[in-house]
């Protein structure tokens, strides 16, 4: 058992190399019984509108592997993104967010959104999680 | 009032989109009080060269979602990375570092940063900080 | 010396500007006493393989920076990254961990690595580390 008992984790990117790897961080946290606390704001937003991770890409320096990769990954019968979140969710200690400036940007609403999103909240939202002396990184 | 008092951030990147995640993550946190400590290196460190800051772009794997942002962000009245810079600032509570070698390895010299830049400073003092118990994370 | 004795670094990145962000941080941590973790994975995992590191180039939206930049790093006499991880490497305070499932992702393997990893590992190991009180970024 870790002695830090959160893991936050701003999501700003929205492709499928950084969602595995917040994903992964986040689903072995709650399987270590650590609280996941997932931030999602700018291009990681855009990921939480149904269908949208789903389609999740590598960024263009990467493309040329993204078929070999997801082949690769099919073979390890490895879970998908959003099954990985629905396996954190399932632990009950995951809780997600979704940055209410961004929404406003990009003209994303609520409705729009898989229903395992927790909160819409602003940076302090997640900053009072982080100070709570967390595990903070950004994807 | 959050458990820890500062904030810590390497702004490694150049890009519009990472340069608004930090400083609005920086304002929301000086806005509650929070020490702020922006360490620029890399790409980021061009960022403080006067007139950088204005003409920040996004990278061009989402280049084509640019013109609609800027124009978004404008009916919403949101300050610019500079006009975020100047507010945190205006709190007392930011401090920004410039990364010593990257100046030496772009060739960028004091004079050529925006007046809010108060130190030139390598690696060991962002450390310093960050083990005062800060949150920290890279953009 | 720091309150925080641990620095934990995932390097997902795999380009020249990350791995350099990563080792300077490293390499300064390692020179202050600092215990320094390195956890790669993704497109930073593959920076592992022999004769990896030595070609680590730019991203392709800073591609035309990086004759300039190389030719610059070899006036200033800077180290490559190769030399800054041996460097840390001989402090003794660095460890450093390659992504398990990365590994079977892309099919690499042990024998395939530099000598100086220290040890095959999942996201547990990481988040172990991380959450004994390190300052933990994402590159």
């Amino acid at each position: 058992m870790p002695e830090k008992k959160k893991l936050a984790i701003i999501i700003h990117s929205g492709t499928l190399d950084k969602l595995y790897c917040a994903f992964i961080l986040g689903s072995t946290a709650t399987s270590m019984g650590m609280e996941t606390h997932l931030y999602f704001t700018f291009w990681g937003l855009t990921m939480l509108v149904k269908g949208a991770m789903e389609k999740a890409s590598l960024p263009s320096d990467y493309k040329h592997l993204e078929e070999n990769m997801k082949k690769k990954l099919a073979e390890m019968k490895y879970p998908t993104p959003y099954e990985l979140l629905k396996r954190m969710k399932a632990s009950g200690l995951l809780k997600i967010y979704a940055c209410s400036p961004t929404m406003e940007m990009f003209g994303v609403k609520k409705e729009d959104f898989i229903p395992e999103v927790d909160e819409i909240a602003g940076a302090s939202t997640f900053l009072g999680v982080a100070s709570g002396d967390a595990i903070t990184i950004l994807v």
